[in-house]
């Protein structure tokens, strides 16, 4: 069964990070792949929130928000709070990106990663993460070029892949339509060494046994090596060279 | 090693589960799990939400929210809009009790399970998923009892159960003090024909190997089978006998 | 006349009192009148408001909420902002409690005293103060016990209790559906010595004379009497004798 | 002992009620009792609220604010959502005015009563409800003038008046001074035949007995004659004669 | 052509302001322009808003809102926040009135001027800041008097006032049903130099030629001089004399 | 005096529009103007507000936000309300491109230009006039194209540009630098036939004479015949030519 647009099924769509494209955010990506496009920035702040205040160590958030006509119709503006959604992908791209992170040697210092989505054809959370960790890597290494940080405090790369099952058949990197009709979709977060830092799967229709899972699962860290990849050969591109 | 409450490893807390203590719910549980501690209330309603009036299909929902006292020190009340957690929480309620039913069978009508923490110790929305299984069961039972349903939409139990590493090892059903010095930390929802509906899982600290996702998720599958029966349990008492 | 329940006119519904049964408060009370059950909870905070800060004195605050099925049909949260309804009554709540306190004594303090409706049957407001003082005295009682409090800032007992005229006959303890009914609806606070600390009566469809109103305020009398001895009772059972 | 201003223990501030000052209002009623200066405002609309809708009757309803200075230092504006003192003089000044109306009569219409506080020294809820009836019975006068009533809904004169303990005194009519240091304060609400419809007495600092509020009741209805006369000179001086 | 009530293009509608009328604000002006009536209020505060804090200046700024009934059909209070419309008279007002003042003069003190419409029939933005600069000159001479100030921050007197096209003829001070169908609308702030600090033009069913723009600068220069001439009237009336 | 970027006082930065470069909406213009970057989306809704039907016309009406990051420090997403400059700027949006378009020819339409700034330095609301045009005008071709609309509704092109003096210098096309220190600051929208729809000049710092506002009045012309050019320019390289 061909997909869509013609992918494989452990293809991933095509994928560009582009640093630095717009604003003037310490570390900014644009992340690419196929449909979707993310524009992440990476903002230091000397200060930390009040429940951090004097445990000398520092703090890494995200904040998550679509463009209205990043979709197909147009989504109302967030004004009154941000939705369930919303604050749940945020929630997830923070704690994806604090496991980058030694909180301690980044010392009393908030990184916001903020996550614009200026187009989604699906995957935008973990294209958040992907491109999030990008301008979170570039920030803090123009945080050390300027002599604000002893030590890097940088531990490992994190990226961040989609997969489930169509029709009955396992595919990775789903676009929005093969989403929205997927019996499973899992979200998985992985670090440069293997490990799992988050795994959130899903079920729609039915039930999903652990074979399945573990399909999926093995699926999912091929196609994260590539994404790792990726991050790194940018990121040298500018001269910044990661764990 | 012995865990805080003497428990081993892959014990479970205590748990009973009481039908309609308090209220005037259609269906109500209350759920106890060691401290942890839920009253769950499975309200009908005969009309569906805008975005699914006339596609003659029900809907399931959940609400989470905790008495100021359920915590060893008090938490505000959420006047100005639900928390991220909260509204996290909700949607995961929602999601694993929509699984339970055919939105079909149930007709242009909203279930609404609140799930109010009375005392909290661990492993709150896994109790709420568990006990609102039951509440909901029960409304159904009673709705099917009344006249209003043909065919009993119900079409799987589901429970839900906590798991992750504390200290190195791997330890069922959290307590607070467990889940708040977790190195991971998984959250996973079953159905009685051993298929899983939602896996959640997050690392702190330190990331995790797939070998030791796999060893919690068996674990996980021997306590659920336990839940299961305590559901099955308490429902037959009351004459309702499921799937 | 019978009432509903097959109550004379002065006779209130079954009262019980339990101390403890959810949650971790410093100290906390279920009370039970007939169909309405109120979780009552005392905590006690190391810190005043704004307002007060530097004034050498502490407060009491009260704050009230239904669960969504302590009511017959579902009652929506009220996540954005209490209603005036809610408002009201945790302000007759706390000035109320206030009422029982020497602020001065209590020193730089705040006891909050969170009622919880977890079912509703008529009368909610004046048991969540009948059983808000339970919970109070407990609190302060511990305070003490623990040494630090010099001296009890417990200055006097506090009850409060609904009468009403109802199809022209006066009636104490109105349960849902006599409230919902009444011509004349009062409610009342006094202290163990017989002082009124609140007054309000609100008549629906006829005005009050100056007799009607003096008739209901005597009734009122005798029926918080037994409230009090009640309190005295269930404080006296955990070793706490109050004025 | 004299009173700040001079007066008698029970003697009323000077009062003045001007009809139609400012504003388009259907009927509107400047009243100024000492320092304390209302603007009333009574508009028409031809619908009711959603839940009386088809009930064939009327709906009479009322809004409370101050401008800042009113009061001696800058009352902040409450523009994210009225407080819950403002929400309980709403709630009664609607209370109040309903009683003068008979909302079958009164057809499927809304009126609402605007009482905006120019300049606060005390009593404003009370004069607000004086202040409204006036503004009311103007309305409801040209409403039938103008042929849309074909009888006219008002079925009792109503006004309100405070009275408190000050220093061990009883007062009538207390200004701003007197009541923040009352003892015990009393908002009572009558209809001209001399029935209570709203009895609102809160002690601060000591309990109160029955001999003494009885003495501040019958103090307040000698006051409120005083009251319902003015009321009728003004109207009749617009050609409004009410019961 | 004559205008609706008779005035000519260049007529302004008759003027009063008077001192203090209702409330007790530092320095108080009711302005009356024809049916438009505003109710302004200057009030002091002795601190600045906390991103001016240590910079040793003031700060003046505006409110502005209208009485339910100050408009033909009642309008909705602003609770849930000021409307766009609101929030943009709100601070051209205090621009303008900053325009006034010498900040550094004024030292950290705050004054706020709240606008309060009590009858709307056009021009309400530019009476607020003609009348708004009289309550802030009576408040600064006060302020002078009781010896607070050294130097007296005034700088320069400024007024406000509109004028439009309708149906192709100039007209000065529009009121509501000419303002309502004007093809273009001016509001220009002046000082008593002749120096323009606001001036803001827009054009509804039609474009407008720099001649016609023109035209209408000409006209509002002739009309603001009038404006002038009543504050220092008024001002002096009370002996306050400004530049 | 060279500008800090090099310009002549009449000067415009660098202009580029670049149609459809992200999203899904009907119409979409990447305006960059030096350093200021706005990305423009029309999006046609097939259904009129509330307050419009039945009266078969359209509506225009614009949106503003900018990404946190925009700016050379983190703004905070306005998330609880837009701002009261946010919402002056979507009214000025809005007003500006209803100008542009006949809107009964439009029919029961909304059409909603979202303006998000991806990048500010200066002139974000005239640069997402100026850009918010050509998405229109894209939008409004395709809907033709389609055969929804008899006859094309766009009546005029509309460009806005700011100017200014700084130092005692007029200078057109501020850029932030100049804008914050700007003596008058001008914002003028106008139509491709030299009529002007909106003038917005704000003083600050000291007033200025209509001599100054004539000169800089004559600029703001020269400098929007370009921009009208270069809108014409790219919108003819999409097939799209309009008045």
């Amino acid at each position: 069964m061909l997909r869509n647009d013609g992918r494989a099924p452990l293809e991933l769509r095509p994928l560009t990070i582009t640093l630095d494209t717009f604003g003037y955010a310490e570390g900014a990506a644009l992340i690419e792949m196929g449909g979707t496009r993310v524009l992440c920035a990476a903002s230091v702040e000397e200060s930390v929130p009040g429940w951090l205040r004097g445990k000398q160590q520092g703090w890494v958030t995200g904040e998550y928000a679509m463009l209205p006509r990043a979709t197909s119709t147009r989504t109302r503006r967030e004004r009154n709070g941000a939705s369930g959604r919303t604050q749940e992908i945020q929630r997830l791209i923070g704690r994806a990106l604090r496991a980058a992170v030694d909180l301690q040697l980044l010392g009393e210092r908030t990184i916001t990663i903020d996550c614009d989505v200026l187009q989604a054809d699906g995957g935008t959370r973990t294209a958040s993460i992907t491109g999030g960790y990008v301008a979170l890597a570039l920030a803090l290494h123009r945080l050390g070029a300027r002599g604000s940080l002893e030590t890097n405090p940088l531990v490992t790369q994190v990226a961040a892949l989609s997969a489930g099952y169509v029709g009955g058949v396992a595919l990775l990197d789903l676009d929005y339509s093969e989403d929205s009709t997927a019996e499973l979709d899992c979200n998985v977060v992985q670090t440069s060494a293997g490990g799992m830092v988050e795994v959130q799967c899903t079920a729609e229709g039915r039930a999903i046994s652990r074979a399945e899972l573990t399909a999926l699962l093995d699926m999912v860290e091929g196609g994260i090596a590539q994404l790792l990849a990726a991050q790194r050969a940018v990121l040298a591109s500018a001269g910044v060279h990661v764990l």
